[in-house]
């Protein structure tokens, strides 16, 4: 990219970054952090074909490259601030870079955050983004604090984005309308920031649902030393996986990936902080089963019957 | 990467992190920052081809790539805190990774720094790194001070990179000695963090070398709104970029890239201060011109004659 880089970094990187003491253009960026908080912070690269599909909209590939990274800060309650972009790109693609900045501008300013710094390279295709934010001391949601006899929460519904990816593979064939709806589960993913604030204090461990329920649901339970139930039946989804085969609906609710929602594990007693949680941050939260002391996850049909006893078990779609 | 990524993680990433009140693991790493200090944060990310050779060992690798982000905190006179990682392999390549993970940590290490964060996917090689520090406010290092009347120095010697680099393009040919001097300096710089702190409230101005001195000079020069002239004979260099061509030597100097040097400006009547920063970094500091109130860079031989105008014009490996 050489001689072009700079000026491709200020045509559509470029912005006022009026909370940054110094922005990007300089070696670093500088930032003052707001007296008694902790940072939070999260990197994530982005790469075609494990995070998003070679047909994916420039736009929609800005939007959820900062909305992965913004999940990450949801899912520990913190209060977004600041982020930094490295894109290494094949060659300068300037209908791209136009639509790529449009869709992660639309985004940082939904959550009023700037971009303080980044680079551009030469290279293939990969996004990096490492985002910033605040937290009161000890007020973090964390993976390891879940107890059993704590209630396991999740946000939004799940599984519309491994719908989609079934679609776009020729595994499954949707109407344009039902295509158009998880599609824009996929590639447009709402990081849950208000619910992650509207939690602390009441939440006793969260993680967002990058890699699929099951095997998220694991890190906490692992990080919390605990065992759960999960009812499956009680999983929220939408019209279009409701339609699905059951076997490839418990994949695309247990092993889905990309759905960005929060999985998070509160006291039975704040049962209705919860709800009110969801309420105040305006996304609906769903109790799908509990924490017990022994340890293991156990999947339950709407009977009460022991489901499938392994993540990989619950892929349908590789075997299909 | 998908069930290998956790694993890869913790066996050649995950060390204690004291200072991180939160490491990585969670979904995001937590950091208590020093009560009154600004964060400075630098994002790069290293691709080979452009930022090293395929022949490079992953040790010097890991050093490098925490190495040119580092040298970015240095040349904001910010102290190093913490990074993050975001690796991404085309396969999980464990020998590579245990080299790599040896020359990141010995360099942070040595820089009492600790990775609080990152991720790993499967795709092209793309190393994404973005460091932290802290600098009291105010403090911080900047392009766009300099004032005409500044000297204008450069720390350590330049052109090595360079040279090594038109080694392996089989432009000029070295002894083995000669070759293992100068590829030492292409593969592993030595940020200059001690000499950018040093240089706190002494420099008006500072840069680091990264894309050659006409090119990161003339960043400075816009930021700041100044001319420069700059004695071609006074720039320090070693015995190999000595025993080049007068052509190959001015390209080495003047459009080196990847030396990793400090480039900073300072009031005349700070040159001792300055001399005694060095001295106290433990760096070898050279006056190489002066800022000018006269926009635009002058070159001059060590008859003050002008040498050539534009930075494209300093390359002749190109040419050659």
């Amino acid at each position: 990219m050489a001689l072009g880089e700079f000026d491709l970094i200020a045509k559509y990187f470029a912005r006022p970054v009026p909370r940054a003491v110094l922005g990007g253009g300089d070696d670093c960026a500088l930032l003052q952090p707001t007296p008694g908080m902790q940072w939070a912070l999260s990197t994530d690269a982005l790469v075609e074909g494990r995070h998003f599909l070679s047909t994916v909209p420039p736009d929609a590939l800005g939007h959820k490259s900062l909305a992965v990274n913004l999940s990450d800060l949801a899912a520990c309650g913190a209060k977004p601030v600041a982020f930094t972009l490295s894109l290494t790109l094949p060659r300068v693609d300037e209908p791209f870079l136009a639509g790529f900045a449009e869709g992660l501008y639309l985004l940082a300013d939904a959550h009023d955050i700037e971009l303080v710094g980044g680079d551009t390279t030469a290279g293939p295709l990969n996004i990096g983004i490492t985002v910033m934010g605040e937290v009161p001391p000890g007020q973090a949601l964390r993976r390891g604090g879940a107890r059993a006899g704590d209630e396991l929460w999740v946000s939004g519904r799940l599984g519309d984005a491994r719908l989609a990816l079934e679609a776009f593979r020729g595994q499954v064939v949707l109407s344009g309308e039902a295509f158009d709806d998880v599609r824009r589960a996929m590639e447009r993913p709402q990081p849950r920031v208000a619910l992650g604030l509207a939690l602390r204090g009441i939440a006793t461990a969260a993680i967002d649902l990058s890699d699929g329920l099951v095997g998220d649901l694991g890190h906490v339970l692992r990080a919390s030393g605990v065992g759960a139930t999960l009812r499956l039946a009680d999983i929220p989804h939408g019209a279009h996986v409701a339609a699905c085969t059951e076997a490839q609906r418990r994949t695309c609710l247990l092993a889905g990936g990309d759905d960005y929602e929060l999985l998070f594990a509160a006291p039975a007693g704040a049962h209705a902080r919860v709800r009110d949680a969801g309420a105040r941050a305006g996304v609906p939260v769903t109790c799908i089963g509990t924490l017990d002391a022994e340890a293991g996850l156990r999947v339950v049909d709407a009977r009460g019957a022991p489901v499938a006893p392994t993540e990989r078990a619950f892929d349908h779609f590789l075997s299909a």
